[in-house]
């Protein structure tokens, strides 16, 4: 057996016992509810994961095998779906998700933060497997293997080269100090941001549990509500507001509110992407809120308002929270939402999709394409934050985009084998690879999956795992050159 | 008044002469044809065409001027703006198409080579009007300035330059002899092409008029029929496979058919993007009709096949003849046609779109983007025809492609402004853009844009001429620098 497989093993032993670890909160919960069934999966789970996790971790000393950043392709593929496996386990040995392929799209969908759901009703669900069904997104939201080296540097594994598999962005920013500290620091502030939305939504009159759930779905950007109307269950403009300001925070940069500790609030403000960012929040929320002010004979205003700042927010930050159903609205506002489907949070955040880093990028080329056909031997550089992008970074960042679009139509392909509309085809590809959760039409905000035959919904669930890793970490397993040994440098 | 806008004027005189002197077939069909207001409405256009262009013309005496390759995208936008402005006057004029957004509309579709129609009924209209609007294609087929070099070498004007805003594709072949005897040996092989195709309709048993009519659509990759049903209308099995054939052809890049004369046919398929065109004509083909075939319970092959390859030529090749109606076809086969939209012909060819070598290069650089996550230090060029791409031909794709898809998605958000829906608003950007004709939904095959407001005409219209001239020719008239004359390098 090869170093590099015994170093596998090894991880994948430490992430069982993390998983096993964090089931211990659903299971009190489930004593708490005197829910049985519950109480016996958690158990059962818990206890083969520990073991298991256990001989894994224990057989397999670390080696000295340096870890190359192509193996944290296959370890972070698989991690990711082992979590989405042992995640879906509670949900099929409870009897909440009998099927496997409905349990095994619910779970993927909680730790990639999707936030979609094969569920006609949420409500019925025992309240440990709720909560766990959210866990997952809190979980995910920041990566597992970043959870991993954060929290047990017992492990002792150098997790860097494996994290940039599942850290979003197209610039990962040079670590100069050991990652883990910079992986604890990171989940400092999430902590820290998951523990101001709960008490801001305790203090609005949510309960502990709905507080929980709910402050889950927004710092990872997930989506998944305990109630079947989503955030509009609260009708609370209060709550409204926490859980859009909070999305909002989630799909920033996390490494600018290091900056911000030193140098004030507003410096987050100096990012160019972060500036794109809200600047196509403010414009969006702005236009939306006019037109269908404007198309419903101007009344309301406020209310207005608020439903298109949340909407807006909850789409360009991939988490799909709702309180007014966009698929309703006029085609105009409708087209716009569709537009934020495409951008996406900023990146090294919790936020999904292309990322608004890439759009920006892209903008940038479009601008310099005209410009190079006006002076065609001017040097024209794209710049970010005031500094040149190397032709490496457009080239990926193209890259990136042209695979992302490739993916979406082949997915809307896939999807169509079994027929329904075009919309509901392309916009639920959209929705699974930029984990956002809603589509439009059948899987519109008001809708959910459990339409879908088991094929389809293995095609989204693939999604929702290629668009969580940024494509290339699972799409490079799929490449022969991978597998062909005598081609590795 | 500066050189540039004499030469400017000097150029668009000769243009009014050469729409005059197209328009004298229509007025002999009008003669033949006893069509009154047509014979006035011709002559009317004739005689003032003439006397302006004879003015512009003689006035300003070419200067020494030289033309610069940014003067070029004015000169050819305007052309192409004044073409359809005068190409629209003889349907007003005749009272056949009253409204002047209409008028404007049919004849950008006619010169741009798109092919819609706001005619909810093509049949009642005068021949000699039927004849000037398909004409409209086969003159916009190969660009109107390349015709005025090619026909009229008096002009004297080094068409090269200017010609570059209108030819098709991103690499220019490198004309070595006098740009007007290139465009002279293009028009002969589109000359041949034609009388071909004509040819062999007349002797599939169409009459003159049809045949010529069907043979300018089909060359000039346009796809205006004189019938509704358009060439479903000749129930003919031969007439089909003859339409489909030429589609095939004028979307070749017609340079390969200068190599074909020495070396053989053969030497086509020597070509990258020839090769990957019919790579994806054939495997499209075949995807549908396997799929048609088997969901009508696998009766009447032959037919499922024939129909299949005409669809996917007429949509491939932006022609948008229709046998068959591709949008009552199962989702997935709808779906084939729906990625069709996004590729186009070749370059240098009469077809629109994306261009087939524009999404091969964007696929190399997808794989190549999941070489480069396994082997970052490698160096891993992208080659075409065996010859390797710089950088700045691959940028200058990417930026294409994006500025493509931005336009695509600005014209579905003006045109929704009138509601509809997002399969409507997106399929009809993309239709206009690529000049392609028929979208989905309301813009189906057998549908018009007639429904349309007169604000989405004139949309339409414009994506119709900016996708025409490869969207830079446009879009830099859109730029402060380009006014901005201090800047001029």
């Amino acid at each position: 057996m090869s170093d590099k497989i015994r170093t596998t093993l090894r991880i994948e032993g430490s992430l069982l016992l993390v998983l096993a670890f964090s089931m211990v909160i659903p299971l009190l919960i489930a004593f708490f509810e005197n829910e049985t069934d519950c109480i016996r999966a958690f158990l059962l789970v818990i206890i083969s994961c520990t073991i298991l996790g256990l001989i894994l971790f224990t057989s397999f000393n670390l080696s000295r095998y340096k870890i190359k950043s192509r193996d944290g392709f296959l370890i972070v593929s698989i991690s990711w779906f082992i979590a989405s496996l042992i995640g879906s386990l509670p949900f099929i040995l409870s009897g909440s998700i009998p099927s496997f392929a409905d349990a095994f799209f619910e779970s993927c969908s909680g730790f990639t933060t999707t936030g979609s759901s094969i569920l006609t009703d949420i409500e019925v669900l025992p309240r440990s497997i709720l909560f766990w069904r959210s866990f997952t997104h809190w979980l995910g939201g920041m990566g597992i293997i970043v959870f991993i080296t954060a929290l047990l540097p017992v492990f002792g594994i150098n997790g860097q080269l494996i994290a940039n598999s599942e850290t979003t962005g197209p610039t990962k920013s040079k670590m100069l100090a050991k990652f883990s500290d910079v992986s604890r620091s990171l989940y400092k502030i999430y902590l820290a941001m998951t523990l101001a939305e709960f008490i801001l939504l305790k203090l609005g009159g949510l309960t502990w549990f709905d507080s929980a759930i709910h402050t889950f779905g927004t710092v990872g950007t997930g989506g998944l509500s305990s109630y079947n109307d989503s955030i509009s269950h609260f009708n609370s403009s209060y709550v409204e507001l926490v859980i859009a300001i909070f999305m909002l925070l989630a799909a920033i940069n996390f490494g600018l509110y290091f900056t911000a500790r030193k140098r004030g609030i507003l410096s987050i403000l100096k990012d160019e992407e972060a500036r794109f960012y809200l600047l196509i929040i403010t414009f969006v929320t702005a236009v939306i809120a006019f037109y269908n002010w404007a198309f419903d004979g101007f009344v309301q205003i406020g209310e207005k308002l608020l439903n298109a700042f949340f909407q807006v927010v909850s789409i360009i930050t991939t988490t799909g929270y709702m309180t007014d159903d966009f698929d309703a609205w006029p085609t105009f506002s409708r087209m716009m939402i569709l537009c934020l489907f495409f951008i996406g949070g900023c990146s090294s955040s919790t936020g999904g999709g292309v990322k608004a880093v890439r759009v920006l990028v892209a903008l940038k080329l479009v601008r310099r394409g005209i410009s190079l056909k006006l002076h065609p031997n001017r040097i024209a550089p794209v710049t970010l934050n005031d500094r040149e992008l190397g032709s490496d970074v457009t080239i990926n960042i193209s890259n990136f985009i042209f695979t992302y679009l490739t993916i979406i139509f082949a997915g809307a392909l896939l999807l169509s084998i079994n027929g329904y509309d075009f919309i509901t085809n392309f916009t639920t590809s959209i929705s699974c690879i930029g984990n956002i959760g809603p589509g439009f039409n059948l899987t519109g905000p008001t809708m959910n999956y459990a339409f879908f035959s088991d094929f389809s919904k293995y095609i989204c669930s693939f999604l929702m795992i290629t668009g969580r890793l940024e494509l290339f970490t699972v799409l490079t397993l799929f490449s022969k050159y991978y597998w062909n040994s005598d081609k590795v440098s």
